[in-house]
Parts: C-alpha cells; structure tokens; sequence
C-alpha cells in the first residue's frame, strides 16, 4: 500500500506518542470515536498511522499561548505520520486538508509545524508538475553558464504603462534576463494589465528581432479566475513568455487551472508567507510547502536572498535553495528566485553555501542605481557570479571587475 | 478618495509609529526608496497612509522569536493603514497580497496579526456576496424559529456510498435539517463523490417528496477546478442544495469561481485556521478573515463552538457568530456553522451570550448515541434550543423536555 508521510515538529503538554495518536485520529477515519459502521477493515485500510516519535528536549513554556491546557513541562518532538493515497485520491486541496486541516485546532498541542512531505514515486508521477522549472526558464532567456539576472519595476505601484515600458527599454538594452511586476502591481487604476503588455511586450519584441534574445517578463495576472485566464492569453497572443502569480492569495486550485494551460512560465511569488511560516512552532515549512506548489505546476519560486532586509536567516534561504533544486520527480526542477536586498556583493556568499548557478538573482536598486547606469549593473552582477564561481574573494573580485568594483564602492557599506 | 482601511495588533522593537510608516511604504508604492518615476502626485495618489497608532503596552520578550533584532523592549500597538481602491480595483487576490503580503516578513515586527478591514460601501457593493446566507439556507430546508440543526457522517473517511445513505436515511427520518461530508471525505477510493452524490440524493428526493421538506446535504466537492465545476454541476442536476469547500485549501480565486455559479449554497469549511488564528500575535483574527470570504460569496462558514473540544476560547467563538451576522452589505448575511463537541447543553449558553437563533447547530454524538436513537436525539436539541430562547435554565429545560432529559444524563457528564 502506497503510503504518504508528513514529519511534524510539535511541542505537547502531553505525552508526545498520545498526542501524535490523536492527530492521526483526527485527520483520518476518527479513531478514537467509536460509531456505528466503523469496522477493523475500514480502519486498517484508511486509519493514519504514527510512524515514528522522535523525543527533544522539554520547555517549562509554551510556544504558543494555551490557557485551556497549562502544565508544568511541554515537550517538544518529530513525529511522522503516515496515510494511504486511497484517503485522498490525487487531490491536492484534500490532501491539504489533511496534512494541514484541523489539526492546528487541536487543544493536545501547544505547537505544531509541517516539515516535510514524502510522497510515493507513482502518486508525484501523476502530476505534470513544472512544464520548464530550470532549464525552461533558461532555455527561453537563453542563458548558460550563470544565474539568470532579473529586475523588478519599482515604484512598486503607479506608474503609467509607457513609464513602465521606457524603463523596460532601458533594461533590456542594459542586458538583463528577467524583469517583474511588483505582486501590488496587476489591477491599479492607472495601469491596465493589458495597456502594460502591449507597451512593454512592443519594447521586448523588437528587441528579440534585433538580438535574438527575448527577455523574460512576469506580468503579474492575480486575480479572480476568469480574468486570469484571459490575461494569460493576452500574454501569450503578445508574444509573452511568463506569467505571475501570487500563490497564497489565489490559492491552491486556481494557481493549478493557470499552471494546467502549459504555455507560459510561472513565475510564484510567496507573498504572505511570512504567516505561514515565521513562528518556528507553527506553521508550514518550505520544504514542505514548495512540493505543494510543484505539484501544482509553480516554475519558479522566490525564496529570499542571503543577508536579506526581512526576518528570514540565511541557513533559512540556503535551505530554501537546496529544496527547490532537490529533484522531486523526473521532470523539471524549480528556479529558485533569490531576491531582497542583493546587490551582487551576496553572490560570493551564495554560491559558498549553495555550490549553484540555477538561480533567478533579482537586484533592484544594485542594477538601477549602479554609478554606469543599469548597463553597469546587470554587467557588475554576472561579474559577482563569474568571480564567485571562479572561487574568487570579493576582493580579488573588485581587482579584476571595474563595474563590480563600482558597484562595491556604493552598496557594500550600506 | 475611497479607502479601505486594515486595522492591525503589532509589537516591535522599533518606535511604533516609525514602524506602521515601513508597513505602510512596503505595502504600497515604495515611500522609503527614491527611485526614478516616484513623483509626488504619484505618492499622493498611491501611498497607503498610516490612519493611527493606538499604543498599548509593552513586554520584554518578543512574541515571535526574532533573533535579527532584539531588543530590551518590544512595544504593542494598534495600528490602522488605508490604501486607495485604485490600488487594487475588484480584484480580491490583490487585496490580500496588499493587506497581508510580505508586511509580514518585515523584522520591524516581532509580532503582526490582522484583526478587521473597512470597506466602502461603493467597494462591497460590486460583489455579488452569499448568494444564499442566512435567509437563504432557511428557506432550503423550511426552517424558522430555530437554529438549523445539522450532523455529520462518522467515520470522517471510510464510508462506502451506501453506508452512508443508509445513516442518512436514518437521520433524514429523525428529522434533521442538514448532513455534512466531513473535510476528508472527497475523494477517497472507496466512495467517489458522483456514487455517494446518487445514493444520498435518492434517500433525500424520495423523503422530500413525501414530507415536503429537503434535507440540506453538503457533499465535499472540493478539489481542481474542473473537477470541482463538474461535482457542482453532478449535485444541481442530483436536485442537491449544497457544496461544501474547504476554502484554505482550495483558496480564493477557486472558491469564488465557484460560489459564483450561483445555483448551490456553499458551505465554506475553514479547516487550517488554527494555523492562521492560533498565535495571539501572527496571522489573522476571524472578524477580518469572513469578510474576505463574504466578498467571495461563501454562504456558512465554520466558527467552532461553545465549550468546544478545540484549543479556541468561548469569547473568541462568541465575536466570530456576531461577525457573520454583522451586516456587510445590503444582502445576505453569513450562517455561522457552530461545531466541535456540541450535544444540546450548550444551547443554552450560546443562546445567552450570542442572543440569535441564525445558527447552523451541528451535533455529532449527541445525535447518533441518544438513548431514543437518532430520531430522539435531534429533538432534544430542538427542545435544548426551544428551551435557551425561552430564557429557562438547564435544568429547568430537563424538567420539561423529556428527550433532552436522557441527553444530559448521557452527555453531561462527559
């Protein structure tokens, strides 16, 4: 019987087997109820099982507040917990339910997190997954070699379809790979999504005729599901390669219905993560949570940068780079999107931890504000990642690169 | 100007007011970066704006472990943020990437929890809403005077289509009003929806031809979209009255899509808030989080219950029921869906403090096990609600009501 298994990490006033007993309880066919109908066969073959406890160490308070349960020690634990895929069928929104349903509600638990997922070989092969993950992104941007470097639209908010598309112009000369709206930017009143395509897919497209190189654009379509399909296929009949979503605000279902059309790049954007994750007791991480969104087709997905503006630590990030690119089924892998704060100064840091060049590395004042203009940005940047892949120091770096020296001269202080 | 307005409990190690300002740039159009493009009319136009800083006090550990910065202090505030509807148009997934986006992964807080969002009449007045809601669930199952009284089928999973019409037929001769799939009940191997669909649906036309009275069902249909369209489509033409969603899983753009088709009550389970809700400092309080499903068109949402087997305190259950039934706009009210351990007794106290019969009373035990069977089990907790609306007491209700009488003296104690 094929088997999927969730690792938790939990903190319980009670004893860790008992509690990790009742969750399997409640998320499958309700064990420790017993009501007419519920025979040994029905629950041998859709029972969740406990598969291991793991014991660590005991706090004297509770991760999080419980005035309905209080207690002298609470203990703290890995436990797994495993279901037949006859529970839920290839259905990810049951499956969330029943990875991630009720059982936050549960009084027995004064903390829990999802970790991690393992899923059956058969059961991921149903799925299509990412139709480009890595090497369809690069394919379409044609870059080899290095990470592809992307850009986003700042102000985040407000400017005009032609403001947009002349400094799009500026970008695309500059050399750049990637460029993105703002997850705030897809519906504000002085900037139509289609008005923005037009203007911004004239300037990609004749640079694509001149160069041969056709720069990637996510245009952010979130929104209801109607209106992002006909978006996608605004895109698509404009000569678009890429679309993007704000995951958790569309959810699950619709981000799959967009995903299923096949015929752009899906750019995810994890905003409103920090909810989902930021309590290291509560919660999802995203080991677990970018397999989810693999399921459901995601291409790329951000994961936040070294030495970051946000809360995040980078043994966070490293992580987060390390299961995207962990290969979850035959298929494609998924472009991790390294952004906040990076300038090219972090690539050295990056590539360190990481040992990897399959990055999306998004810099936005580190391109734009480069004292030779975005052209001396997007070059300072593949400089970074050529010194940091060579195995250079960010100083023998600065020797050997004028525009990356540059570029340390007015960001590396900051 | 029309604006909507969040109003947020923050704690920060950071002079609050400064803090409420960084929320404010992140989440709009980028104040605190001079980028080229930013104009003043452009800022004037776009900005979301700090509306108040209400101090409350402070504590020496943060709520939310922050290792980043730390700090001797970390200060609570109430704080309110307006955003222009131009921002974001009607575009739902928009909002939420705006109100609860990447603020949360903002190291200015140590602790951020949406608590309520203002709309504008002009804003709500663009959707559609609960098509259906309170007035319109009573009128599906001709219930007045009372609360709707509802069951679930147990084992939560496990059930084959005919087993579960068999319990149905025992409980729609009872005299329930509603019957529920439970949330991992979609897709299991053994009962696909479109055989339990037909097997129930039968027990529920034959009995409504008879007696005139059609039980409400909500089968689960949550899953992908197609999958989902083609279940609502299998229950309209069943003569089915409901679906139920669970909405975290399947996410908003999924949900409204489908509340949209207008011919169903929906009945949106919120398994997964703990993970939302459970931190007093991290997420989303329930008063702002129904909104966002009422814009979606969700007609009963789940708000757990008095005296519940749940983590979640009877205040907290009390202010969900009164949010549902605030009035959001000039249509539909939402049904609040009170589950978790309820049998009869509490009847009474919910009455008291929430002063509304507009409940769907869900009772799982307290139906099934009553000594007089099923059918004695669903009138004493119409005689439990009679007896709480008459202002009489417990015990003064078990002097009265016979049925309700065995009901205490089984579930009581327990």
């Amino acid at each position: 019987m094929k088997r999927i298994i969730a690792k938790y990490y939990i903190e319980t006033p009670f004893d860790p087997e008992k509690a990790a007993l009742i969750l399997a309880g409640e998320q499958s066919s309700g064990t420790f109820v017993s009501v007419p109908g519920e025979t040994e066969d029905l629950k041998r073959r859709f029972a969740a099982r406990v598969e291991s406890v793991h014991l660590l160490g005991s706090v004297s308070q509770p991760a999080i507040p419980s005035p309905k349960f209080t207690s002298e020690r609470y203990q703290r634990a890995y436990i797994e917990i495993s279901w037949s895929i006859e529970n839920f069928g290839y259905n990810l929104p049951v499956l969330i339910s029943t990875l991630q349903g009720n059982l936050y509600e549960l009084s027995q638990f004064t903390g829990l997190k999802l970790l991690d997922i393992q899923f059956p070989t058969a059961y991921v092969a149903h799925f299509e997954g990412p139709r480009f993950g890595v090497a369809g992104s690069r394919a379409s941007t044609k870059v080899d070699g290095r990470p592809l470097i992307g850009t986003i639209i700042k102000p985040s908010i407000g400017m005009s379809p032609s403001d947009s598309a002349k400094l799009v112009k500026t970008l695309v000369e500059a050399g750049i790979d990637f460029i993105k709206d703002d997850e705030l930017q897809s519906a504000a009143a002085n900037s139509k999504l289609e008005d923005r395509v037009d203007a911004i897919m004239r300037v990609i497209n004749t640079h694509a005729d001149k160069t041969g190189k056709k720069v990637m654009y996510a245009f952010n379509i979130s929104d209801e599901l109607d209106s992002m399909l006909s978006r996608y296929d605004y895109i698509v009949r404009a000569g678009g390669t890429c679309a993007m979503l704000s995951i958790n605000s569309i959810g699950l279902a619709g981000v799959k219905k967009i995903c299923d059309q096949g015929a752009l790049v899906i750019h995810g954007h994890r905003n409103g993560w920090g909810m989902l994750n930021r309590h290291p007791l509560l919660g999802i991480e995203f080991t677990a949570y970018q397999k989810l969104w693999r399921l459901a087709g995601v291409d790329q997905l951000h994961v936040n940068g070294i030495q970051n503006k946000f809360w995040e630590s980078d043994d966070s990030v490293v992580q987060s780079i390390e299961a995207c690119l962990t290969p979850l089924f035959s298929r494609e892998t998924l472009l991790p999107v390294v952004s906040s704060g990076q300038w090219g100064g972090q690539a050295f840091e990056t590539y360190r931890r990481t040992k990897t060049i399959d990055l999306l590395y998004m810099a936005g004042g580190g391109i734009m504000a480069h004292p030779k203009g975005p052209g001396g940005g997007v070059v300072a940047l593949q400089q970074a990642w050529e010194g940091a892949v060579k195995g250079l120091s960010m100083e023998e770096a600065v020797r050997l690169y004028p525009e990356f020296a540059q570029s340390v001269q007015k960001f590396g202080q900051q």
